[in-house]
């Protein structure tokens, strides 16, 4: 099965993160790939990464980077697919601030979907809800995983 | 047409700039509509919105408020649609900071996808990347708009 | 004995925090309801709570929240009695600013009383004290709490 | 007829905001006086307003101050009635963050009720709500102008 | 001998910070009492400590809080001496913003003179240098503090 | 009469805020002198006329500057008299934050008595105040001034 | 004569402040060409002109841009000149901050030479300074330009 | 050999980080001397040390301090020399948004280079860079870093 989701991230030290992107798009059914892409390291893996994600079937991108975060960012202006930006609180972050503001404050004509600060999972089920808009499957699994949601509350207020 | 992409706000005064979605989701051919819906003043109103917005036939929502701005994130509560929050700087924020934080830093399990403070412009073009992931004409007037993009700037080089 | 004041919370997580709050109501002779109200998670329970809480005779809704914390907002939206909205620095928070803006910065029409950061506690009196506009007993018993602020005070001054 | 809220603020700069409030309480039907008690200039007035406020009748404070905004928690120091206070973006704050600051993040035991910054309206309509828990005159005037809020949004609607 | 130097602190809590504003002065040779006086919980004491300060002989009072910190402005509304203010990194402070904004941002008229946040030390120094003025012996030990401090950089250089 | 405070400043353009300094001083019948001296343009005279200040009988500094403002604290490394700095929000000021932090935030030894954001008026008083801790006419003239303040906020009462 | 400083910006727009960095560079007698490479509009012309400079004799580069401000990081991943980050308050930023740290905090590894927000005049004598280490006449020119500095203080004393 | 880059920093204490600087430099083929230097305890030494930076062969300082941080600007207004400034997040540091601002924010006419918080490291490759852009072998040595840290990022790539 061919990959509609990839998930990247400028380092190692994001994967902590950034696996809970992976985990909840398998519990919601999503393919995805996932792999480090360097903005600042490795540019150019990154110019190649970007380019050629449309036509080896990825529909969505999804990017986490922490203090001057321009991955997502930079694969924005290289591809027309959704890219979603994960601001991670890095240790060499100021309390997160310079990865939420270098990811969310895209200039006009190139959008980065940001997520909350180190929200990696929301970045998942965000991406599973752009598949879902076409696929009814994903849709479904959405619409149960919402279900799932409420009865976690629901426990937690019988448990009281 | 059945509009894909619907556009709400939390008040008339942020018409002006979400109009800036509706104009370049028209200039890349997607079908939109585009009403007031306020969180804290017509609540049923919103949960009405939000719970038949998949129904009739959105594919994405696009809601953009100021200050504690609960409207993405309480849309996005009510429905497996992807929402684009949009924060606006109005008179009554300040700065833009409650803005963005009250509508990027949803809990896990409800993403709002948070483009720029004021980016309207930038949530119809996320849009139509969404709606583009699987209508190849609109992945086309996403990539000639990209091209436009550049050539703007070319212009602007030689002008210099 | 009916319940004077709601407690609510979008989350088991926030119960160490509010549970300060159910303590100086019982300290001050205040009766309460503690119970969890997920603005993203059950929005429906939400809308209901808020909408019968007058009329089963709360007279104060006490709603702690953090990040995008849109539950104190949402209840005030819903009701017209006073609700006081409590801060929570939670794990997924930008060292509280964003819980703070996004209950505190209500538009106008829609008023959220706003205690500190993690201020259950205060939330709690501050309930006490709108009740005993109009019941002197907790009046009284409010007269006396502050009194007792006053000696812990005296005795810390007497020990140094 | 008594007075039932205590409009003060720090200085008269102050009063553009402040009669916001005055404003929608007389809308709402609420008695008030509205005066000028300085915290840093005026101390002992100060301290002689809160401790009178009660036995003079009064049910609510309302207290605006900008910068290093200090008037409303002292009178919430000196009395037992709930004191809203409002945070004002005086032209000697920095950007209205002190004054924010400096009202809401009260120490356990005095609670001050902070609405938002400039938000003296919503101080008049808390301070009604306060009063409607036990004056169902008042109550009903909040629901009616909660309707024309709904009514408000509706008429802009079929404007648009 | 009679105290030159008033400490003053909202809380035994901030007895350790304020402390060191103590040592600092025993070693520079000046006098001082300490004692704790609360805004919030002893008002009138507050008011008593500021109104006698100086016909009881203080010289500078040096007032430290965190949170919503008024003791320090309140103190100087009540007196003519000068007031420095020692804004604490406190447990219910978002990050010391509160307390460093709510002692700095003091209107025209009032001034308190504000020191680093935790920065009881340099406020003893400061005070010191207030009685320095005038008393050409806590002058000269300022001199050879100064000195120390210059000889504690050289030991370390040799050290390195 | 010789000066008793050297008001100094960066930049000409200070000159606006800083005089108000000066005319306080002026009411309070207190002698000063005013003059630039910039930290980073002449930091030779800087070191001068710091090391100078007591010698020829100035008794406090002010020192007011913007953005990275080093002028305050570096004066205050080099002599013992008391140094009071004004923040001041020039046009290279990022909304005064720069101001304030590079000013206030001082390492233990050097202590820099730091007032409000462009609060030149108060640092004239507190100069004053550190003067009249000896001498009785300014003394009295401060608590005059200070019965001003209170008569200013007694008059607006009136006309409300 | 070839370019020893290649002054590159985001948009037409960052002309105004980046030609500041032109006109000192003029000033003190150092070549440069100026010209416009988005970040995220032309990502090939980025990495072209970044790939080149050095072979094509540039010795540093300046880069200013705004937002979300990707350019003068993306460059110094590209090329081992030392790269000079300008941040620029444009139109869609947050009072600057974002621009402020989407240059400055730069991951171990890839450093931007970050200056002041608008700082583009600065950035045109830092660049005079790295060429003037090895071209003594550049460095008599800028030993001469600091001497301007401080006769523009000096005339401005005389002008008081 | 005559070293190229001075390191000095404020206190003994800053050493964990500012060896970070001279490590890369070491690396990187740079020779380098490290001292303390501070500029509030020992300013005589601060301004000797930056006066004959030049003449004794230094071609680069790189400066690092917290707090209210003014060596780097200061020795930036003594020499021509490019001076980089590492904000550190020292103890004293309000979460080192002090420590950024009061190095970045430089005026007009004197600019520090200004890397991440805490970033002693790119400082010291900045340095190279600096040295590099006129002495070939160390720019040879930065390619072959920055080959270097392409090829961790592989080698992470192929572990995962």
């Amino acid at each position: 099965m061919i990959a509609q989701v990839g998930i990247i991230m400028g380092s190692k030290s994001d994967l902590n993160i950034m696996n809970q992107a992976a985990e909840v798009l398998k519990e919601l059914g999503v393919s995805y790939e996932l792999t480090i892409v360097s903005a600042h390291r490795t540019p150019h893996r990154m110019v190649e990464y970007a380019e050629q994600a449309k036509s080896k079937g990825l529909k969505v991108i999804i990017a986490g980077a922490g203090g001057a975060a321009h991955l997502p960012g930079m694969v924005a202006s290289l591809t027309t697919l959704p890219v979603i930006g994960v601001p991670i609180k890095s240790s060499n972050s100021i309390d997160g601030w310079d990865s939420v503001l270098s990811i969310l404050q895209m200039p006009g004509g190139v959008p980065v979907a940001t997520v909350a600060l180190d929200g990696a999972k929301n970045a998942g089920i965000l991406a599973a809800q752009i598949i879902g808009c076409h696929d009814s499957q994903i849709g479904d699994n959405l619409a149960q995983y919402k279900e799932g949601l409420k009865k976690k509350v629901e426990d937690s207020i019988k448990e009281l």
